[in-house]
């Protein structure tokens, strides 16, 4: 570990000041460099599968903004693709998987091959990127991929793997169990390619009720933390299960994270009594609030770094920055955070 | 307070055993007698204002399960309907609400009026219900109301209301002023009717990030409460933040109310911590439990069951029966609750 590096400082639980920014989805839509690229590859599938126009997008709002942090642009659908489900991004519609009828014909054996790419763009970027600046790999956890998986596309309540999971947990835990294996050996791979710090999003770990949580929220997590730990990697993760809500320490204790990132539906003074030092706390700025500026931004960013002072914080919104969010609200954002700490 | 209504014991502080039962819109789609009564009415509104209809419908779950409590059927957008704006509800899409450009055009004097209807409903149901059966009356939290109003139709993130509270918090005040001010009265005239108890659904209090939570989702609440009080209003009052998660506990301690409901997102072992003795607990098994029955719906049941003993609680489920539940699987819940308890 490179700890000139403030992320890493952060994740080790340390208190830092001002602390390392990056923001979620920080290279996409609402920068106009990002929909030039954009424009210019094929699908959205196939920039994130091409090294050279995958990096560049990745380092764009690192020039722009200097943050603390570059995270590898890609998708966390790659893995379905790579274990041989279709998966393409309709305009508007979001992202539409082919029919999964038998989960013993996806192909654990073409994971590491079929990702290639992305381990390139890793070394890319962590070649190009200044050496105080971290490089987060990241993927999707098992629960949160599987919900797109079975559902075939993006849903609001994930009620399809909701289902399935409820009707036939058997059968659902063969699916997580594929993803587990899957997630570990590309976590792994990107780490041996560069990334210092490793990010597992599940984003719709929040339909879960109590017993659900625990089996393919916190058990799955566990196990890519396992896996890595048996293959060496010596990285720091940081995990995300968004709409966990009081359910964060039980995740922060469980799964052997080293960092939990907070959504901005749980107050960061809550999320720092409810998860035991020294794991780091990521968050939580409502994107709303980037979106609208002005007070409101002011405010959102003050209570937050009041509320973690002293504790060892990464500064980061509370979900993905949309589309609608003007840059200078973002420059500003950086702005105040690197003025306001202390 | 007829303390010979079981649900009235609980939300005083007793632990009973078998603890009441209510199911969140018991009287609804999933009921064939449902079903027909809906047909005869003309639209969705007019059935909220038709008190023999409204009547017969708030009764037929009573009849076929035994529930413990029979919940006044209506719908929380007859508040702005009553304030002057229109509401229409349009099958496949949900309620869609008319132009509101000018909130001091809300006509607050119409309100005790206009919703007349609904306390006569209240009135035969409390006339036709068993003495040991409780009546909940109810009505929606001013924020979950607002963003309705302002949005122009439901959304999943909210996100109109939350910009304009964001943006121009002054102006947004006024409108949640009004809401408390209505909804207080609706609550009162509701009571004086013949309502036991009486809920506030603040279904999207979950998307409010920590200062939104307060000023949105706590402050009308206890406004709510107050004025109740001020009215000289003796019944019991639950409240339901719906995805408040960590915040359960604020919520409970700050608000004023007897009885907080849970979604299924939140471990009934985790808000029995968060949420101080001898306040109330009501919930929470997952609505898709109960669709999918077996071992699923047995398990959810009992794990709540456990949970939950010694503390006074109202078994219900987390969110609103779905239409596609089978009745079997709602005798099984009933019956189950019943018989494995103590």
């Amino acid at each position: 570990m490179n700890r000139s590096r403030k992320l890493i400082q952060a994740i080790a639980g340390e208190a830092i000041d001002p602390p390392p920014i990056w923001i979620m989805r920080q290279a996409g839509r609402y920068l106009p460099e990002y929909r030039e690229i954009r424009q210019k590859a094929g699908s959205f599938l196939q920039l994130c599968l091409d090294p050279e126009l995958a990096t560049e997008v990745t380092l764009q709002p690192i020039r722009r903004f200097d943050f603390d942090a570059a995270i590898l642009f890609s998708d966390i659908l790659v893995v379905p693709y790579a274990l041989g489900q279709s998966v393409a991004y309709e305009n508007g519609r979001g992202p539409v998987l082919g029919p999964l009828e038998d989960f013993q014909s996806l192909r654990l054996d073409e994971v590491e091959q079929k990702l290639a790419p992305i381990y390139e763009t890793v070394r890319q970027v962590r070649h190009s990127l200044s050496p105080e600046k971290a490089l987060i790999g990241f993927c999707g956890a098992p629960w949160t991929v599987a919900t797109y998986m079975v559902g075939g596309e993006g849903s609001t309540d994930q009620a399809k793997a909701r289902r399935l999971s409820l009707e036939n947990p058997d059968r659902f835990q063969i699916l997580i169990d594929i993803l587990v294996e899957a997630s570990a050996l590309y976590l792994t791979k990107q780490a041996e390619a560069g990334a210092d710090v490793l990010k597992i999003f599940d984003t719709w770990a929040g339909t879960l009720d109590d017993a659900g949580f625990d089996r393919w929220c916190i058990q799955p997590t566990l196990q890519i933390v396992e896996l890595l730990c048996a293959a060496g990697v010596d990285v720091p993760i940081i995990g995300f299960p968004r709409g966990a809500g009081a359910r964060l320490g039980a995740f922060a204790s469980r799964t052997g994270v080293n960092a939990v990132a907070v959504d901005w539906m749980t107050p960061m003074k809550l999320a720092r009594e409810l998860v035991p030092a020294p794991i780091a706390l990521q968050g939580n700025l409502d994107p709303l609030r980037l979106v609208v500026g002005g007070q409101a931004l002011d405010d959102g960013i003050d209570a937050i770094l009041a509320a973690m002072r002293g504790r060892a914080h990464i500064f980061n919104l509370g979900h993905g920055i949309t589309p609608d969010t003007p840059i200078a609200h973002v420059q500003r954002f950086v702005d105040r955070v690197r003025e306001m700490s202390g």
